[in-house]
């Protein structure tokens, strides 16, 4: 464990009232930094919205880069938490895939500030950015390498086409989910996922 | 034409010196917003990169935030150059998207900036970002539609196909052109391009 990791422990809730105070801030903070970007948003502008006092937050985080940093993980793991047990749910591979992608969609339309904020971090905190998407990626490829064992895809699946997969969604979510959501999500999922079939399904 | 517009022209430059100078600014404004973002970059930044004076800038731009949309239309019109002629050189609709890919990550590779500065778009000036993506999305569409008429595509290849397509460059671009650029770019793009052939090439 890093020093960063020890201090940050320091700060983690110990109660469920603390737990309560700590989501609201990063809710909050969503808002914040979603409405006026990282530069514009402020610490007061997080209480405020939280309608918590300035001392609660310094309780639970160190600076507005720490809020900043804790935010991008939890939303990172917010799209990993909503799209991982529907994923569960697939018949295979591909199906797998179609619901990733579908379960995303539906993501981005309900929160819609979760691009700003992704991107926002390529500029803020650059290792938070690489992680998130590092670690999606590394999802996928691990569920395409589990499929291929399986047989639902070519045998010859690697992070190329986890990174390929990955940066469709992330376009499809832009472009289907955030600026225009009037074409039905499980249309652009299924045309989607046709191209993924027949690009990775197994040909025999 | 806006009135926007009609100030913009006004600063055109009338002679090739003005050109050169012109030139040489967006290159310098590469340079310092890639490194130091546009928060923390500077007109004097720039003109001292720019080896210009400050009367110079002014002559040629109204703003940080002027040159700023400047740069990204010039970026966004810099990879459609470098990419067009390359991709006019296909054999067929197919080839045509894996050369695309291909020219774009030796670009990428060459213009590790580039990213830096269409991201931050999204928060300096949105406009210039959507057209960005947009104009990259239509063209690719425009594309597809002509290798669907011609017969070296699907029929059915749509606005998805192209956001698809465009999303999966992006991300291998960051992936395999500025991240990490140890793996040949002709084998990336042939992997990501089998999965495209596959994926919307005529079956029949």
């Amino acid at each position: 464990m890093s020093a960063g990791e020890a201090a940050k422990d320091d700060k983690a809730p110990r109660t469920a009232r603390g737990e309560r105070t700590r989501r609201a801030l990063l809710s909050a903070a969503a808002a914040e930094f979603g409405e006026k970007g990282f530069h514009d948003g402020s610490i007061s502008g997080i209480t405020r919205r939280a309608g918590c006092a300035l001392g609660s937050f310094y309780t639970y985080f160190d600076s507005k880069d720490d809020i900043f940093r804790a935010l991008v993980n939890d939303m990172s793991g917010q799209v990993r938490d909503y799209v991982s047990p529907r994923i569960a749910q697939a018949r295979d591979g591909i199906d797998a895939e179609r619901i990733g992608l579908l379960s995303f969609l539906e993501f981005a339309r309900a929160h819609k500030e979760i691009y700003r904020i992704i991107d926002e971090a390529e500029f803020v905190d650059q290792a938070a950015y690489r992680a998130h998407y590092e670690n999606t990626a590394s999802r996928m490829a691990a569920r395409l390498a589990n499929a291929a064992a399986r047989g639902d895809v070519r045998a010859d699946v690697e992070e190329v086409h986890a990174w390929a997969i990955m940066g469709m969604n992330v376009f499809l979510g832009l472009r289907y989910g955030v600026w225009d959501d009037s074409r039905p999500a499980d249309e652009v999922a299924a045309i989607a996922n046709a191209l993924v079939e027949r690009g990775i399904g197994r040909s025999d």
